[in-house]
């Protein structure tokens, strides 16, 4: 059965299509934190951020089916949903992040979000981590090492080494955040010498794709410190810690103390209906909206907005950021438990979650493959990131529970334990 | 009521977001061909193609929620649905047409069309015509002529004239086709000596921004063979003919005769739900893949797939292509009746009919735009379109009906007196 799908999908979708695990797994229905595949099998999420509030969370799915039903047209009519969601949005951020375009997907958010800084600034230059992924869009796929752009990086693009755990920027765990810093006033001054001029640094404020790494709260404080001393634009990309997925508030950059001027949002915003936005500063929507006559045929149409506002609707109501901090430190405290001399760090915060794997000092991919695998096999997904694809990821839905972390730690001590016989 | 949303969009959306008509227009429901606005005003709809088989069709709807509500999920795990419309999508292509792409926007499908031609050929020049508009994200911006880039255009871009049915390439209609040929190949060449080289053709089949000329079957059979000839790759951006809307094919390039390399879809391709797509050659996908991991979380999940599905189904089941070619033959011969000097063209093809005005062989947009405030204020919505925005446009949803046409006509009639007197 599988098999027979997964010709037909090389047929018509092509090769090179990605699948996860080695037998690729047949998804029929999703509720809460499970999903089941085509044999009845069930498995707990342990993966999946964009079902945010829930798989299939059934306050979503009753605001899009009546959406759906009344109307559903673009934005060049007036419209009470998106204006009611994009009040209620903005209001979450900082006051000086009162403005917001609507789009389909974190790579339209972060396209746009790369011409704000080139309109503010009058430059081109963009600066982003080595170890990274920002989407899928030509000029988006300049950012993402983890999938070089076709004919190369273009020449007014940057990246600087990602900070790290257990192999920080500089050397020192506690240097790293100056030593991150100068590497950006490096690319920085380069990019003035090469005639393209530094317009904005583009970062994801968990360094979630570059493994997760472990930092203070001020890390990126000099940072922010040169790239605005050098008149360049600062955007949060919060397509992953958005939406209080670490706990403790709802946008990883207010974790980290920042002001940024651009704040790119997606995967979890509407529980995956296809939904994306860029906030901003008034001055910088105003510099983009005057340099380019932007408009989006299906963002902010009235059920993408009543989708989005439904998923606000269960954060808020649930208390899912509060959820978050309290089961995901329970859930790291508990993972410290876990005994395997190939755990070299053990790191996260709230319901985002990294184990570092490396034996005798080196990457272990193999033993990090073996875990994903023996979870699949045994009812549980979750996925692997970081430079080497040696760090567990671990990013389940936000509604996951004390009873869920429990039964997860009790897989992953089998998967390792397993993996020593 | 509608000056406090206004003041409040402004707000929150930022200045220079577009609205249409002189008094926006606030609607909050709608039904097959007909809208609503918020004091229960009833409008006829002739100018939305997205929701293409009617607003709202319950068929639609209830395909989305009734898998919102079981699965909605990214295509990294295996699912039916993706498969079972891409097999039954790519079924209504010529032949070597068979690999798809899903993404959520027109934008996506063209923003890695361009990457196939350059992966394909190596070359990154592309050419499109001077009076269009493709789409938003940064690369596809640069093709579009009606909202040119941020920085002005690329150096590997080309803009030849569009064709056009008053004023022809070349000079004369009888010649138009090899003047638009001869056009494309100055630019070719101008790509070779520039050292970009030519990697593809950008069109869209029934030139629909360019102001929906006039054209012979055979019109792009000179273009094609110039090209193919050069080795590039032509792709058929057709968000806007696509889906019967012509009433004669499926797609504007079956009607004109051509094997395209790639086909972009977008817009009407799931009723509103946002949802796009590239169809392509089995070697350009291949080349496209091998050359750049693409991966979309949004792109054919089982909600997308269930909507776009279920869009077809209607398409077929009402047989609303041959809806189009009926209803839009009588619609347009009844156009010819329309008594004003300034009607110098009255063309289309099925349910996509365009009114070019001039007044003493100028450009009359200011006629224009008086005929789309006039029908908006007696209850019928439609556009404009055009190098000088002087094309009445006319673009109703699919089950437009024989009686529909009747009354739009009527309301035509009146906007044109009223306009004399």
């Amino acid at each position: 059965m599988t098999n027979d799908l997964m010709a037909r999908r090389e047929s018509v979708l092509g090769s090179n299509v990605p699948t996860f695990y080695e037998v690729p797994l047949h998804l029929v229905r999703g509720q809460g934190v499970w999903v089941w595949d085509d044999k009845g099998q069930k498995y707990l999420d342990c993966y999946n951020n964009v079902p945010h509030v829930g798989h299939c969370h059934p306050h979503v799915v009753a605001a899009i089916s009546e959406q759906a039903a009344t109307l559903n047209i673009h934005t060049r009519y007036l419209h009470d949903g998106i204006i009611e969601f994009a009040e209620r949005l903005t209001a979450k951020f900082q006051s000086q992040l009162d403005q917001v375009i609507m789009v389909c997907s974190g790579s339209e958010a972060n396209d746009i979000a790369l011409r704000m800084a080139q309109a503010m600034t009058g430059k081109t230059g963009i600066i982003s981590t080595d170890n990274t992924y920002h989407g899928n869009t030509m000029a988006v796929s300049q950012l993402s090492s983890r999938k070089p752009p076709i004919g190369g990086y273009a020449a007014n693009i940057r990246h600087v080494p990602a900070p790290d755990t257990l192999r920080p920027v500089g050397g020192s765990t506690q240097g790293q955040a100056e030593a991150f810093a100068h590497e950006i006033q490096i690319a920085i001054d380069d990019l003035e010498v090469s005639g393209h001029g530094f317009s904005g640094f583009l970062f994801c404020p968990t360094f979630a794709n570059e493994g997760l790494p472990d930092l203070p709260q001020n890390f990126m404080k000099p940072a922010a410190k040169v790239i605005h001393a050098a008149g360049g634009i600062l955007i949060a990309d919060e397509v992953q810690p958005g939406f209080g997925r670490s706990g403790d508030t709802w946008w990883g950059h207010d974790w980290l103390g920042l002001s940024p001027d651009v704040v790119t949002l997606g995967k979890p915003m509407a529980n995956g209906h296809p939904v994306a936005a860029v906030v901003a500063r008034a001055k910088v929507m105003s510099a983009f909206r005057n340099a380019f006559g932007y408009f989006n045929t299906f963002g902010g149409n009235p059920v993408s907005c009543a989708a989005a506002a439904a998923t606000l609707d269960v954060i808020e109501q649930d208390n899912l950021v509060e959820n978050a901090k309290l089961v995901g430190a329970e859930f790291l405290q508990n993972l410290h438990s876990l005994d395997h001399e190939s755990i070299a760090s053990t790191r996260g915060r709230g319901l985002f979650i990294a184990l570092e794997l490396e034996t005798d000092g080196v990457a272990d991919e193999a033993l990090a493959a073996h875990v994903v695998e023996y979870a699949r096999n045994n009812g549980m997904l979750m996925g692997r990131t970081g430079r080497n694809r040696n760090v567990l990821k671990l990013r389940p839905p936000m509604p996951f529970s004390s009873n869920n972390a429990t039964l997860a730690l009790d897989i992953l001590k089998l998967a390792f334990q397993n993996a020593k016989s």
